[in-house]
């Protein structure tokens, strides 16, 4: 990563794989394939979505709407579910997480469900990380 | 309220109280007393929160934020999460609760969780509602 200095929470790093970074944000894809669940830490030292200063609140969400497209586009996702939530991990993820009405947690939201677990390969990262350096500008 | 044409899912109207409007939005309040829960209901077309305009977004959040220091200021709450969801009720709505490590659901989020039903009094409503005309230009 081109950002030595950007230091992740020990939670983060075992439940996800790290994709790359946007300009405000580092991208992490959680280990479980069954659900395409996004995660984004931006680089800042506030711990509430809703305590960010305005411009950079847009600049962060712009990079979770690139997120989101993709999403739809790549797991064929009908719908977003995004959050920021942090009870457990205090440092801010914004949650993107692609929903379909067949998916293994429909309609329930993914955090605190119980989803069975399976695994990317690692030709699967391969793909997501080289689309989305070409469709949303993931370094 | 001032918008007579701005009509909401049923769902949302028999799970909340109403209690005013910001100019991007309505503010809901959860039936359950047990977590502070609002939600705010925008004046919008879209349903997907990551597909907002840049400048609707904006406002809608600056009213989203007002109302999260409301929430940390009247219920005591240390802890904000944020969401956009929308698997059940199509019509968007933003999740504003307020969290702390002491309440009934902790850590676990309320979306999909159990929690004790308790109701708000009337007076209690009240309260709240002149107190987020006062703090927040609720109308």
């Amino acid at each position: 990563m081109n950002d030595p200095d950007f230091v992740m929470h020990e939670r983060l790093l075992a439940d996800t794989h790290v994709l790359g970074d946007y300009p405000r944000s580092r991208v992490l894809l959680h280990r479980n394939a069954t659900i395409p669940w996004f995660m984004l830490v931006p680089r800042c030292n506030e711990t509430e979505f809703l305590d960010l200063p305005e411009e950079f609140r847009s600049e962060l969400l712009a990079e979770a709407s690139r997120t989101g497209d993709f999403v739809r586009d790549h797991f064929g996702s009908s719908k977003i579910n995004f959050a920021a939530i942090g009870n457990i991990v205090p440092q801010m993820h914004l949650h993107v997480v692609g929903r379909n009405p067949d998916d293994a947690c429909w309609p329930a939201p993914v955090w605190g469900s119980s989803i069975e677990v399976n695994n990317f390969t690692q030709a699967e990262l391969d793909d997501v990380i080289a689309r989305m350096q070409e469709a949303c500008g993931l370094r």
